[in-house]
C-alpha cells in the first residue's frame, strides 16, 4: 500500500515540496535548493508533521552539502555544523527533527569518511534511508493496528485531530495511515475530523487527504467533539505525536490533551500513533518537553483576515502534552504498547 | 451600572440594530421596520444572544403592529398571529424567544383590550417592559455573583465561551455582566476568551466588548482551554445559557459541554449564568431540548473563506447540553442555585 502523492521529493540538489499552507484550495509544488529557504519553509509550516520535518531537514542538509563548493573535507564539515544549527533551530517540539539530525551526525562522525564526495554521498544515502524507514514504519504501524486493535468488525468510526497522513510523514501516515489501511482492507470507515484551530490542519489537510482517498468524513469544529461522542458511537480517537517521553506522556498538536479528557469522559479509547523516531527516552515525563509558542496572529487572524479586535493578545501554544493515564495505547511499528508505559533508552 | 452601548433600540415603528455579523471590524447600525427583515436578522445572527432574541422579537412584533393599517381589532389580531408564527420559527433553542412571545400572548388575550390603538399601545409597553426587566435581571445577576461567589479576593481570572455581554442581552450581560461588574468594583480581572467556532462570537464579540471596557483578556482557540487550565489558575468558567430545564441541564453555545468536561477534570468551578426567562420548567431534562442545526458552510468556511475542500460535510450543532452534574452553580437574578437542581413551574 502506497501513498497516492508525495509531499516531498528529493533529487540531489533540489527538494520539491507541496506547499501545505495553500491547501486545500491550491496544490502548488515549490522547488528548494537554498537551505535558508528550506528552514524557512519548515518554520512557516509549508512542510510540517513530526516525521516529515525530520525527512525535510535531512534532505535540506543533503541538498546544501551537494551544492556547496567546498574544496576540503574540513570546509564541508564546517558547513555541515552551520546547516545543522540552522535546522536545529527551526521548530523545538517534534523529536523526529532531532532524531534525523542525530542520524546525520553519526555519518559525519564516521572516521572512514575521508573525502568531500564521500561525505556528500553518505549524507545523501542516509537522508534517503531516513525517508524510506519512515515509509516502512507507517505501513508497519497500520498493520499492527489493523491486526490487534481494529480486527473485530467491518465498520469503524474514528475521530482524529490535526493531520497525520501522507502530508505529515514519509509514507501513508500514522493515525491517518491506520484509517487508510483499514479502508483499503474494504472496511467501512467513517472519520470525524477536528478542524484543528488555529491553522486548520484538520479542515485543510486531513479533509483533503480523505477526499482524495474517497474515505467518508465529517468535518467538525474542535469544540464539537463532546457533542459528537454523545450522539454517535466512536470506536476510537486516533492522533499522532510530536514527542513521547519515557512514561508515555505525549506532546501533540494543541487540542489533543483536551480531546483526550473528553474521550476519557465518554470511555472512548484514545490512541497515540507514532513511529519510534518520535520517542525521546532522555525525558522522563511530558513536563520536560519544550512546547513551541507561535505568533498571536495565528489565533487572531485566519487567511490574513482579522477575526478579533486588533491588538488582541493570545497565548498560542502550538502543542500540548497528553498525560499517559489518558492514553489507551501507543501504536508503533514495533507493536502496540499499553499502560504502564516504560520506554527504554533503546 | 449601565451598558456603554445598546445593540438594539426601539422607537415605535423602527428598530435600530447593531449588525453583529460585521463586528469587530465594522460597527454598523441598521434600521428595521419590516417584520420579515427582522426575522431574517434573527436567523442570520445580526442580532443574537438568548435574552436579546426575545427582546428583538417583542420589538419586531410591536413595530409591525404599529405600522400595520388594520381597520379593526380582529384584523390586527389576525396579523398578530402571523407575526407570532414568523418569529416563533426563527430559532428553536433559546427559551427567551418563546418566553417573550408568551408574554405578548397574555397581552393579546386580555379581554379588556377593545381597540386597535389599545392593542398597539399594550404590546409596545410590554415589549419595552421585557427589555427593562432583562436589563434589571443582568444587574441583579451580577450583584448576586459578586456578593456570594466572587467576594473573597481582589483578583479573579475567568474563562468564558461565546458572547454573554451587552451584545447578548438587554443590559450589561449575564456571564460577561458579572465580569464587567467585578471590574467596575475595582477588582483585578483577567478573562480567557474562547474564540467560539464556528461563528467566532468569542473572538469577534466578547473580545470587542472587553476591549471597549478596557478589561484585560487573552483570546484562545476553543481547543486550548485544557492547556490554559493546566498552566494558569482559573477561578471559574462562566457561561450563559439558551435553555435550562427542571433538573438544571443547560443548553448553550456548542462547545460549552466540552468546556464543562474539561473544567471538571481540572476541578475548576463551572457556572451557568442566566435570567429566569431562560428556564423551561416544562422540560424535565436536557434531552428534551431541541438543538438548532445550522448550515454546514459555517464550519467549512472561516470568515467567509473556504477552509476545507468543497463539498466537505459537517454536523453543525449550534448548541449542546451541559448535564447538571458538571455545573457547580446556576446564577440568576433570584440568587445562585446549587445541585441538586429542582426548578419549579413557578
Amino acid at each position: 500500500m502506497q501513498s497516492t502523492f508525495s509531499p516531498i521529493t528529493f533529487n540531489k540538489t533540489e527538494i520539491k515540496l507541496l506547499n501545505q499552507t495553500l491547501l486545500p484550495r491550491i496544490e502548488e509544488y515549490e522547488v528548494y535548493s537554498d537551505y535558508l529557504d528550506m528552514t524557512d519553509a519548515i518554520k512557516k509550516l509549508k512542510v510540517r508533521g513530526a516525521p516529515l520535518i525530520g525527512i525535510a531537514a535531512a534532505y535540506g542538509i543533503s541538498a546544501a552539502l551537494n551544492t556547496h563548493s567546498a574544496s576540503s573535507l574540513i570546509e564541508l564539515l564546517e558547513f555541515y555544523k552551520k546547516l545543522r544549527f540552522a535546522f536545529y533551530q527551526t521548530r523545538p517540539t517534534a523529536k523526529n527533527l532531532f532524531y534525523a539530525l542525530d542520524r546525520l551526525d553519526k555519518v559525519v562522525e564516521n572516521p572512514n569518511i575521508s573525502s568531500v564526495d564521500q561525505l556528500r554521498e553518505s549524507i545523501e544515502a542516509e537522508a534517503i534511508q531516513i525517508h524510506k524507514e519512515d515509509e516502512l514504519s507507517c505501513l508497519k504501524i497500520a498493520e499492527n493496528a489493523a491486526n490487534t486493535l481494529f480486527n473485530k468488525k467491518d465498520n469503524y468510526t474514528f475521530l482524529t485531530h490535526c493531520n497525520t497522513g501522507s502530508l505529515a510523514t514519509g509514507g501513508i501516515g500514522t493515525a491517518l495511515g491506520i484509517i487508510k489501511y483499514l479502508h483499503n482492507q474494504g472496511k467501512n470507515i467513517h472519520v470525524y475530523v477536528d478542524e484543528t484551530r488555529p491553522l486548520l490542519q484538520g479542515a485543510r489537510l486531513t479533509a483533503w487527504e480523505l477526499h482524495k482517498e474517497r474515505i467518508p468524513y465529517t468535518l467538525i469544529t474542535d469544540n464539537m467533539a463532546a457533542q459528537i461522542m454523545k450522539n454517535h458511537h466512536i470506536d476510537a480517537v486516533v492522533v499522532g505525536a510530536d514527542r513521547i517521553t519515557k512514561n508515555g506522556d505525549s506532546a501533540n498538536k494543541i487540542g489533543t490533551f483536551q480531546l483526550a479528557i473528553v474521550a476519557s469522559y465518554f470511555n472512548v479509547p484514545f490512541y497515540i500513533v507514532a513511529p519510534k523516531t518520535t520517542f525521546d527516552t532522555s525525558l522522563i515525563t511530558g513536563d520536560e518537553i519544550e512546547i513551541e509558542i507561535r505568533d498571536d496572529l495565528e489565533v487572531t487572524r485566519f487567511n490574513g483576515i482579522e477575526s478579533a479586535p486588533i491588538r488582541s493578545k493570545s497565548e498560542n501554544y502550538a502543542f500540548d502534552v497528553t498525560p499517559n493515564n489518558l492514553i489507551s495505547g501507543i501504536v508503533t511499528e514495533d507493536g502496540v504498547y499499553f499502560s504502564p508505559y516504560k520506554f527504554c533508552d533503546k
